[in-house]
């Protein structure tokens, strides 16, 4: 990308009302704008950041033979009717409309009523399962409060996945196999060594369900960890009688502050009986079908990696996220030359800075939006036949010959 | 992908309540949900057509300039209260909801209002501009009736293109750009021949606007071509004072139903100078900014293309659009190991009917899907060391040496 070319600027300041570090940097280095609280734009950089997030999960649940689907905001409020999560009481956070040609709707907030409901048209059998069915989709939360930038969302992107099975065994088998996938996807993203999968509360069919978070000042959530990390729980669960069940009792546990980045949660017939989702098992008898979710925080996840990352210079991104690899600078006459030349085929991994400002002022733009490698070409480098490639996270520079950076 | 592994079947009925040829094709072939009237899901098959049709518009837009962002759906009222549209008088399609800490939020069905707010924050110079920002984004409009598949959503996906300038002609050289950008889009998703850019009536600021209607018998707009179809016009601008201004008088005209599938619009002030939208120019005074806008229906496109190409065995897709370019058959035991063979490593280009049903099921199937297509392989085939590739809207069939069909 040509910065020239975009409409995107820097600028010096985030709205008043923007008080969360990932909501100042991201409109300050140009990914988002606040339309409202808890309701951003994702501009151009943002968009790029969000969608290399999504190809990662994507890929990451693809591998696990998941299928990739995209469902209504609007719902319905029969299904949800069944399972009395319509009422305001039940479910706090709903955004409700009226329709015009009569009736109330609601603003998804979650897939599981619309999904276990249309899965009825496809499961009638033991052969149909099992079933992993996921979206990206913009979900709706009637929150009081978003002051947390992105971190907590009145619109936010979220990726939700399903799974549908005969058995609890079976549930329980692909449950572990998301775990892994979840291990992967953050530790590509990242976050993998500050992320901890925890103990959280289980509902009326689970003792626990499971929270991986994020260690992050800012973060919602209080979480308690063992000296080695293998017990993690979240503050709701940490109890005498949990440590006892978990054979953790007597252990030390430190406090810290965390992003809740993702959930998985074993729903078991919590949904699929109310709402009448049956197959028919090897002996003709009608079964309900065991199920779980799994759910990420997309949008979220662009904030925790943000706050992550950041330093007093701005934004950091690991280089799996980056909206670009290579931020360039030519200087000079020759330099831009060379820096053209660079640019030439790789208009998808380069933000060239070709602006007519000062080299100071690209410098401290490249560091406020946080691109992995600084590439500068100049009258200095060429004399090496070089160029200065510059770690956004070190601070460390190095020559590197033409020759090699354009195979780099 | 293999049919036995997908949560999609093709089923024998749609809803009850599905009276269009697009919705029931669609549903039965396993492409979209029904939801309620004007919402649907999309399943694996039709996300995949989605993003086929998305991809063609991007780079299409990519190619003229165009940035790609994301807004919200949720709007704040105060700039649509500036322009006089949020007024449920003014535009009575509005989706409205409460914000839980107090005041009313609409759902957007279109994003002049927001884009325009936003780029104040970015435009402030000539420099500045011009500036062609676009996204695909779900739109809300509360239509009373909703009864014709996916080509009316009160939930769909639209390309929406917003472009600002420091002059008429500057806005009128990059409008020309964008209809033969639209040519070209509407060309490669297979539709160009039977799709007119049609006057129709323009606002405040503008004679004319213009639209991309394809002709379709279910289409719910009338348009009129004379002979050449060189003037094609919507029936709200079919009068003799239009006729003798496009100097089209006398002519004889034809009458049509067709379907709207882009829209495109000189807006110059309409929406700048209510908003404020200003830009200092190069005599250093204030100026207002001109602006177009330019809509796609995105899931509109896939109802159009599918009714458009559709026979009496089912859909037949463009191979631009197709999910997938082969629907792969083996039979016995040769031909299934054949045909694993072929589908290894074509994964993304071949849906594989591994089902364990009837030849027969799966040529309906295969027709009912619509893929552009079908490869066979059976003893008989292998017997001439070829495979049987037949055109699913031809229906002619050809046998296809085994070497051939490895590298087509």
């Amino acid at each position: 990308m040509r910065f020239s070319k975009t409409f995107v600027k820097t600028l010096r300041t985030a709205p008043k009302d923007e008080t969360a570090k990932n909501g100042i940097l991201l409109t300050r280095a140009g990914y988002i704008h606040k339309e409202m609280a808890g309701v951003y734009d994702y501009l151009p950089l943002g968009l790029r950041v969000l969608e290399n997030i999504k190809g990662i999960i994507r890929e990451e649940l693809n591998s696990i033979g998941c299928e990739e689907v995209l469902m209504s905001a609007l719902q319905n409020p029969e299904p949800w009717e069944k399972t009395g999560r319509f009422s305001d009481q039940e479910v706090d956070i709903w955004f409700k409309t009226a329709l015009a040609s009569g009736g109330e709707l609601g603003l998804a907030p979650t897939h599981e009523e619309p999904i276990t409901t249309m899965l009825k048209s496809y499961i009638s059998s033991y052969k149909d399962l099992p079933l992993y069915v996921y979206q990206f989709q913009t979900k709706f939360r009637n929150e009081l409060r978003a002051k947390s930038g992105i971190l907590r969302g009145r619109e936010f992107l979220m990726k939700d996945l399903y799974s549908f099975h005969t058995s609890e065994k079976d549930l329980d088998e692909f449950y572990a196999k998301v775990e892994r996938a979840y291990g992967r996807i953050f530790a590509r993203l990242g976050i993998g060594e500050d992320t901890y999968e925890t103990f959280a509360s289980g509902g009326i069919f689970s003792k626990y369900s499971h929270e991986f978070q994020t260690v992050l000042p800012v973060g919602e959530d209080t979480i308690y960890y063992n000296t080695d990390k293998s017990v993690v729980l979240n503050k709701e669960v940490y109890t005498p009688e949990v440590l006892a069940d978990l054979k953790a009792e007597g252990q030390k546990f430190d406090e810290t502050t965390a992003a809740e980045i993702g959930n998985i949660f074993k729903l078991k017939f919590k949904y699929s009986e109310p709402l009448g989702l049956k197959y028919i098992d090897e002996n003709n008898s009608q079964q309900t079908v065991y199920m779980g979710c799994y759910g990420i925080g997309v949008s979220r996840l662009m904030g925790v990696i943000a706050e992550k990352f950041a330093d007093d210079k701005g934004l950091s991104w690991p280089e799996t996220v980056a909206p670009y690899r290579y931020y360039l600078v030519g200087i000079g006459e020759k330099g831009t030359a060379a820096a053209e030349e660079f640019y030439r085929g790789r208009e998808d991994e380069v933000l060239y800075d070709d602006r007519s400002v000062r080299p100071g002022e690209k410098f401290a733009d490249a560091e406020l939006i946080g691109i992995p490698y600084r590439v500068v070409l100049s009258d200095k480098t060429l004399a090496e036949d070089a160029a200065e490639l510059t770690d956004r996270r070190t601070g460390e520079s190095q020559m590197i010959k033409i020759a090699d950076l354009m195979q780099y």
